[in-house]
Parts: structure tokens; sequence; C-alpha cells
């Protein structure tokens, strides 16, 4: 059975246009309607033929949908979800892709009719952006995270996780908060921490940036990937999830400050003792299939 | 001209092992001996045939060489310097491969001729380790920073020099102290961070690790790569390059510190400027060849 027929996306930057590929793809017989809030945007959208139409504006989008996918920045979600709720078909239900579950669920459900509300995040992504950078696959084998209200129909949520199970995702069910507090721990602060530092490398009396850019295969690039994603949708996150990165990034000072002492006073016991516990966690990601087997990322050496 | 014909390697891990198999390759008339002060690791090298001969002790590995390169901890570089230095032939020129420059030139100067001692640090590792992670062009196109001792004779720096471009690197010269500083930003706080990170996630009350586990594609993954590195070289790295890291670390607790609190009162033009300045950084980094261009460093997404 297929879960949905006319599936419109608002929002056409890396993970909506994946959304859409992914549609395309897997889903093939979807009519796929797309909007975004830029007109250079809805204009290489019509030229890569990404969506059957490109709609110029958010209500003019959905008038037809069965389903909505808001692919905005999360602090985006409210303005749109105002924009379109008039227009609204009455059978329609709504979900997004937003990194922050509790905020976005208040958003939705003050102007939309909340049994139609399941939220849903994707856990994936790339540091690209925009239209062009979006494809088909990014969903395969990455955990889709479906956060429904207390008052979301329950056949809506079945539906939803249908339609990501269909993109290739495998589908788990949280209370927002909870996802909240997971996210904070598995992407935001690893996302803050990254932007800090590559921050901190930028602005050295005497090590110049171009030393940094050609000596930084010794670890420091890795962090560069991260820090090279989408500004506007991570000053979202962080303003919307304030409580829980604020938390978890306590915990992470403490924890940076004993090291910092165990490095200060040579106590090299210490030091080990942090270091050798931290490989199991990367072979349990590895193992369930969380990221690549290969060393250095698959990176190519040659 | 050869830059050298008989080659030892003292410490056969991921970095030991892959010079000897890129020696193999691009300098493949050479004779190789290999050492490794694990009976374990001497059996894999001798099995999966890695040099020409392999030696029961550093002292017997060097007795032949015009060129000894020491692979092992920084913390190891003294002692192992100290057991081959009666068996050294009078020209052999002894270099290494440590992360901090300083400690390694003075441990080494101490009890060999420092006219024949040239410091070396190429710029290239994965997070795995032992003598069968090693591959022969784990160095190409990476950096190999060299720092002369003042008593270094130059034919021999040029010699040690042309060494590492034949296995494909790019060469840079530059003064220990400095080589220190530089990498305690592009390569030494990166580990310390990444394996602070993984640290706390592996230590909260209302997140599990399996949660972290399963939802880490949204960052956390690509911290525990780096965090999954050996912890013996890295406590090394870090009761050696002490005063370096310990500036940098402060450095960029400052500017977490800036962000934590522009969060916390939901500054969000603080963290959109911050955020909006990395990506540069990322580019060219690319641009130079120094990481893939590909998104997601190129991670297989089906």
């Amino acid at each position: 059975m297929l879960p949905f027929s006319r599936v419109s996306v608002i929002g056409l930057g890396l993970i909506g246009s994946s959304v859409a590929r992914a549609v395309r793809q897997y889903l093939p017989t979807v009519r796929l309607t797309g909007h975004d809030a830029s007109a250079a945007v809805r204009e290489t959208a019509r030229r890569i033929e990404l969506v059957d139409d490109v709609a110029d504006s958010a209500a003019a989008a959905v008038t037809d949908a069965d389903l909505v996918i808001l692919c905005v920045p999360v602090g985006a979600m409210a303005a749109v979800a105002a924009e379109l709720a008039d227009e609204l078909p009455a059978d329609a239900i709504v979900s997004d892709v937003g990194s922050c579950k509790t905020a976005v669920a208040q958003a939705l459900a003050a102007v939309l009719p909340p049994e139609r509300v399941v939220p849903a995040h994707p856990v994936a992504g790339t540091e690209q952006s925009g239209p062009e950078a979006g494809f088909a696959s990014l969903f395969r084998g990455r955990w889709c995270i479906v956060t429904p209200l207390a008052e979301s129909d329950s056949l809506a949520v079945a539906r939803v996780e249908e339609f990501w199970r269909r993109l290739g995702a495998d589908v788990e069910r949280m209370a927002p908060d909870h996802h909240d507090r997971v996210l904070a721990v598995t992407s935001h602060l690893p996302h803050l921490i990254a932007y800090t530092i590559v921050g901190t490398a930028d602005d050295l009396g005497q090590v110049t940036e171009s030393e940094v850019i050609k000596f930084s295969a010794g670890g420091f690039r890795d962090f560069t990937r991260i820090a090279a994603s989408d500004p506007v949708m991570w000053r979202d996150v962080f303003l919307a999830n304030k409580e829980a990165v604020l938390e978890m990034l306590q915990r992470f000072s403490e924890d940076l400050s004993q090291l910092q002492r165990a490095i200060r006073w040579g106590d090299g016991d210490a030091l080990y003792d942090r270091f050798a516990r931290t490989r199991a966690i990367r072979r349990s990601i590895v193992d369930q299939g969380q990221d690549d087997a290969a060393a250095d990322f698959g990176r190519r050496h040659d």
C-alpha cells in the first residue's frame, strides 16, 4: 500500500531535495510538488526538474497534497505552517524534518489541527546545502525518529513511518523531549564543538591560517566538514534546543577540564584510561552500519 | 639518485608498516629491515613479509642501515635510541615520525651524534593500528614536516627530505617549537576534544549508549573515528607537547564559553556570525587537496 500519493515538499535545500529525489526513486507514482522561499532555489528546482510542480508560495504548494513535509530551518517552521494552514486539505498530514522536536511540535500544533501533525527527524545529512546537494540514497540505512504529538492520529503516524521506510530509513518512535536530549549529544554538541574549534584555529597569532590548512590532515580537517554545515539551520537548532544543549555542554566542559588537569600534572595513567575507553563505541557504530568500516571513513589515498 | 639503500624501520605499527610498504613500492631496490618491541608484531611482520628481515632487537636491526626511522610512541623514543646507539653505523642517519618534535629532538640528541639526527613528522594516519593497518599510499599528497636540529648535517637533511618525496609526500622544513604549536592546533587539540566528547557521551544518565550509537550519524560518529586512535601514542603526545596544547585548549575554552553564552541568552546573530565564518576554511582544505571534495568525506550512501 502506497502511504501517500500527493506529496508536497516545502523547502528544497539538502534535505528537502533529497526527500524529493528519494520519492522519485522509491515511490515513483507519487505526484510531487515543491516550494522554496528563495526564488533562485525555485528556479534551480525547475531547471533540474526536481519535482513535478514548483509552486510560488507555500499555500499554493499544498492545495492538493495528502502529505506536506516541512524541510525549512527550525526557526522558520511556525511562519511556514501559518502560511499554508488555510489551504491545507482536510485530510492532509503535515510532517517535518527538523532537528529539534519539542519546539517544532509546539510551533506546528499552534496553527494546524494537532491530530494531523506528525513531526519526524531523519538523522542524515552532509555538509553541503541547496537543491543540487541532495541525493536519493541519503536516508538509506539511517534512522528516522518519529515524535508524535499526544493528539496525533495513530493511522497518520503509521503512514508517516511507512513513508520513511519506503525511502530506505529505519524508523524509531520517541517522545519529543527525549529526542531533543539524544540529539543534543549525538548531533548538536558535536556541531557546536566543531564550529568552535574551527573558529579558534582561524584566529591565532603565531600559527597562520595557511599552516592550519596545510597540516589539517592531522585531525583538524574532520572538524571542518561538520563546521561547513548550513549556518542558519544550526543557529536555529541551538536557539530551539537550548536547555538540552547547555546541559550536555556543561558535562563536556567538566570532562575537558579533567583531561586538561591530567595534561598539566603529567598524569599519563589518567590520559591513557580515558583514551582506551573510546574505541569500543567506534566499533559499535561501525558494526551497526552507522559508519563506514574502512579506515579514515574510506577516504581515497591515491 | 637513491637517497638511501638500507633502511631500518623501528616500530611496525600503522606508520612504521606504511613506511615499509611505501619503500617497497616506491624505492623497490632498498633493503628493508624492521623491528618491533612486541614479539607478536614481529611474528605478524614475518608472516606478511612486511620487510626483508625482522630483527629481534633494535640494536640488531640497525647494524647495516644507512637510514634508521623510529616509528614508536614519542615517550619511547629516548629508550629506543639508547638501545641502538652502540650498534649504529658511523654514517647512518636517524630520523623519526613522532608527532611532537621538541621533545623528540632532545631525546635523540642526548644519546646519538646530533649531526646525524634529522627529526621528521609525516602528517598522515588513520584511526587503525598495527602492522596490518598500514598501506603504501598513506603519505601521498600529505605533508611531511622536517625539523632539523641546529647540528644536523645539511646533506643528511636533504637526503631525508628526498626520501619522503620519493614516498609521495610534500616536504616542509620548520623549527621544532613552531611545529609543536602548529600541530597543537591541527592535530593534538582535535584529538583531545574528540576523546573528551566520546567519553562524555559514554557516561550519560538519561540517554543510553545504545541511543548514542544508533543516532550517531548526526555528527557524533565523525568524532569517534579520531577517538579510536592509539591510546599510548596519544598519551605520549599530550605529555610531550604540554605547553602548546594547554595554550590552544585555553583559547578553545574561551571561544566555547562565548558560544555557550550566546545560546543561553538566545543571541542568534552571534551564533550565525560564528557559524558563517567557518565554511571558507573547509573550502581551502579541499582546494589544496588535503581532504576529499566529495560530500560527507565521500562516504558511500547505498
